[in-house]
């Protein structure tokens, strides 16, 4: 649940950055005074993701439109329309990336010690309202091919940091070789996000620690 | 996530079911052919929630009014916002009725073979179309007080199943005094929830399996 960026995210440290034609066919209302389309293009970005962000801690996602968000951005509805095709697609981007940004993926060379900064940043992502909300705003859309495919990118991007803990693991043989990486990650968070999308139960410090221990046991054996 | 029946029901064998006031106003419609209030009433809440579910193995929920429910239970609009209040509060209790009816309470006599039970039932309650629309509606609209409320009442009502069974194999002692059945149910369905809800990943027969001795390893050290 950490650290992914799904989908091409421009370096704002790469001056060369090729722009795609349809890129600054789609910025055109800023196009005129950019010099460095790279640049230029990274900036929108890095803007309307900004002004999303701070829209998505005000207020229920239901009430945001594409509209306010290119407003509080200070770019044009179509901008946003064309980069990200809907409210859903710029609201997931903005939200992975917070999560990369605050999230590096652990690498304390003990799985515990993985899982468990793992588990501690699942817990408080999934704890934030604004991702309450863009998870409750994805299920409610769920059905439209488009969401579904970007839930799928979003959790394959996230399982794949699970993945490199368990690989990782399994070369210092602390876990069978035979684990289905998918399938520790499972066990690790699904009883977090029950209780934040289901039950409403609290989830403590001392839960995420059994979330923990029960992994660990599951499939370590220890 | 079985046998649930939230809120009051009225018992159709009872003919001297006493009907207040404002439910008799509620039905007016239907007012001057009833000679039985009790019967009648009953018979207008089967209508209505046979209805609902129909609607709801047809279509999206989003797309489903008030309206419609009641032109397809041939019972007024009032009939339906005074029993139920709102949308959600008819689909809700609608599901929960079909849940109780298809899924009696495990009572084999053992804790593997109640959670079994449990564990299938649950997988093919949220593998259902209806079931699955209704949880995306309900967590679309979570925030809303009477939406959170009917929701805690929901889960605090399978919950007491669950308590149920693990209360029994206490008694037999299968699993210690010191559990807390709402941490076994957790433990066996999160799993499964988080498939559907979240990840996306397929809830085989071999996965209910694994969810059910998973939650024997951890809780009752078998």
């Amino acid at each position: 649940m950490v650290s992914i960026n799904a989908g091409p995210q421009p370096d704002p440290t790469a001056r060369n950055t090729e722009v795609p034609t349809s890129e600054l066919a789609a910025s055109g209302e800023q196009r005129s005074t950019s010099k460095r389309p790279g640049g230029r293009s990274a900036r929108v970005q890095e803007q309307v993701l900004t002004a999303t962000l701070a829209l998505l801690t005000e207020r229920e996602i239901d009430t945001i439109s594409v509209a306010d968000i290119a407003a509080r951005a200070n770019v044009a509805e179509t901008t946003v329309y064309r980069r990200w095709g809907s409210r859903t697609g710029v609201v997931s981007e903005a939200v992975m990336k917070m999560t990369a940004a605050n999230n590096p993926p652990p690498r304390t060379g003990s799985l515990a010690e993985d899982l468990m900064t793992l588990a501690k940043q699942v817990a408080m992502l999934i704890g934030r309202p604004e991702v309450r909300r863009l998870l409750r705003a994805v299920y409610a859309l769920s059905g439209d091919p488009e969401i579904d495919e970007a839930r799928t990118a979003f959790y394959a991007a996230r399982f794949a940091i699970a993945r490199d803990i368990v690989e990782q693991a399994q070369q210092r043989n602390e876990i069978g070789t035979d684990i289905d990486s998918d399938d520790v990650i499972e066990s690790l968070v699904a009883p977090m996000y029950f209780r934040v999308l289901v039950s409403g139960r609290e989830v403590t410090e001392e839960f995420v620690e059994r979330c923990v221990r029960d992994t660990l046991l599951l499939f370590a054996g220890k």
